[in-house]
């Protein structure tokens, strides 16, 4: 054992065993009918997707609020190049290094909406901003503050600190006004350090599946963060950003008058836990998002087996539902590599081969599966995109 | 929106963005104290993982049955090299395009485990067969046998085949020596097609917890399995190739004088489910495989956050436990990218920044989110290896 990658000892094979072993045949190439992608792969319907992004730009547009969609949500550059191009300010990411891949698509306004977890990761982010990008980034604790201070202060550059605060997950936050002020005097001690507000975020309240119920909810949380934001503005502290919301409160988000921005994500995609809930709001948006799978074997009587498993679909928020056919059959079970699919009310189980398009249950964890995004109109494939962050999770 | 990746506009950037863009700094370099490894990460006790090698190889030797590990479990060559050396006869994989990166190691001999969802998977296959790789695969229907038999005819190869039965799980496989028979007509219509044996393999065993139920039920498949050998041979039919077992049942396969290789995988790692089972015969293996993951927020009363969630760990089958400190914390709730973790019995919790070893519940989909693997003894980095057949499921 060393310290040498060993997968790759080209010395001993023949020329021809390295041509051959060279490369795998694309999974998809432009004008393909969908019916020949190579599966699985994960589909994108590039009009359902553009009419989500319309719908969200044009609803924070009508709020006078920003749209800084969550890039957690998909890893995808060519994803938010076109959410850019329809007016979003900027992005969201979850991960410092998750963020490298949209810099380098010339998206260079990246608020990372999360805690760093070492100093390492303040020192990364720092970097980038030296080379011009805006950064921000979540602090709840003193040294997360000293980790992007210090970080700051060597690269010679500016990062942007939002507090963020428990507005009711009870996850990470602080819970009130004079919290925020304590590690405002820690911010302050540190010239590269620029406070700019208050992250306030609900995961709780994004999937409550009663329309009602979500939005008081989501209206309470906001009340929270509106509280603090007036209790700090008593003492003198203006907060230029309050940043937070999901694809399941943006509506009410954005109906709050709270939030200077939102950071939704889903919403392009909309995956089967989002399409659960009840909506009957103006803000609706369609599923965009498919895992193209193939019945692999159809030996044992009463179902078929698919080929894609959990290693192609996030089971996390539950299993797929079948988009085509419709309402024919029902993904029952996941194994690592196999799906097994059986017939609603006495349907007819499908031939060897065939494709079917799955709905995923969570498309975050799903994207973070694939490599590449297939984009099609109609039954034909437009496009294929890297979904470059994928397993960026430092 | 184009066919090209629209990710890389280098042509907008200026030229210090670009270099300060070009890469993330490693998350663990050889000779690293493990503390200092960038999270979250995954990580193998190589003593543990050397040892679980060398006991599976002496267990199969003993029995005189060949030793063929899945490769799925971990998607990483260098692994599979680990298992050869010691005696291993080649390799399982269960999807086509998973088997490239072992051919391009040099691990030549592979079995794909499983039926192949469509034609261009065989073609795949028979290229590679082509340029000189011994490899077999499993059917359970003819048009299976059609896509190979053609694939291997038009690029000049052989394929070995493997007829699957159904043992008792019921996903994939025939019935019975019938239904073999039926395949077997087929399979000697093409000449490139050699019939190899039967693959039986029961996953609904594995995870039995109780080592009575788990024997008496792995007997039980295997004696299905014998008793379709036996009625082949009755017919004239010699199986060279009976293969199947997993971890969970693999002392029981070895016992059973039904299999002529087994196929564990998992052993070489042992997840948090594999541990769960009441183990008290010979065969036992440690767990070598973890998830570092360091202490991102602290601010929420009576839990910490750690950065590692969904997209660093599978919980399909149940959440981590925390290996590092041992009893004193629980891993509650799994968030996209993040961990709520508590503490046991009034344990202390740990401080921001502190990283903690996660045992996952299971390991082949914890190895699928990866893209390295890093080896170390002691407290120290000692290699790191590439996950990479991670995400090749096609």
């Amino acid at each position: 054992l060393s310290n040498q990658d060993q997968c790759n000892p080209h010395g001993q094979l023949r020329a021809h065993m390295d041509a051959a072993f060279a490369s795998l045949p694309p999974a998809a190439v432009h004008g393909m009918p969908l019916d020949s992608v190579d599966t699985p792969a994960l589909l994108l319907d590039l009009d359902a997707f553009e009419r989500n992004l319309d719908r969200m730009q044009a609803a924070a547009d009508a709020a006078g609020v920003q749209l800084r969609p969550h890039a957690k949500a998909h890893k995808c550059p060519a994803v938010a190049l076109e959410q850019r191009a329809r007016g979003a300010v900027g992005i969201c990411c979850q991960k410092a290094s998750e963020a490298l891949p949209f810099l380098r698509a010339g998206i260079t306004d990246i608020h990372i909406s999360n805690q760093l977890a070492s100093p390492d990761k303040a020192v990364m982010l720092a970097r980038w901003a030296a080379a011009g990008a805006r950064i921000s980034a979540c602090v709840d604790e003193l040294s997360q503050i000293v980790a992007l201070g210090n970080a700051a202060a060597t690269s010679g550059s500016r990062l942007g600190v939002l507090v963020e605060i428990d507005i009711g997950q009870h996850r990470c936050g602080v819970p009130d006004a004079d919290a925020v002020l304590h590690l405002l005097d820690a911010i302050a001690r540190y010239p590269g350090l620029a406070f700019e507000g208050l992250q306030a975020y609900h995961g709780g309240v994004q999937h409550l599946r009663h329309q009602s119920e979500r939005r008081s909810r989501s209206l309470q949380a906001a009340e929270q963060a509106a509280s603090v934001r007036i209790a700090l503005e008593q003492r003198g502290v203006r907060c230029t950003r309050v940043t937070g919301g999901g694809t399941g409160s943006v509506e009410f988000d954005l109906e709050s008058g709270v939030y200077t921005e939102v950071q939704p994500g889903s919403y392009a995609f909309m995956d089967r836990d989002y399409a659960d809930n009840e909506s009957h709001g103006k803000l609706r948006f369609e599923h965009a998002l498919f895992v193209a799978s193939r019945v692999m074997s159809t030996a044992v009587a009463g179902q078929v087996v698919v080929d894609a498993g959990l290693k192609s679909l996030a089971v996390d928020s539950g299993l797929p539902t079948i988009r085509h056919p419709a309402d024919q059959l029902r993904y029952a079970q996941a194994n690592d590599e196999h799906g097994i699919v059986g017939p609603i009310d006495g349907a007819r189980l499908p031939a060897q081969g065939t494709l079917l398009q799955l709905i995923p249950g969570h498309c975050d964890p799903t994207f973070n599966l694939h490599d590449e995004l297939v984009g099609f109109r109609g039954d034909t494939v437009q496009c294929i995109w890297k979904i470059a962050a994928r397993g960026l999770s430092r």
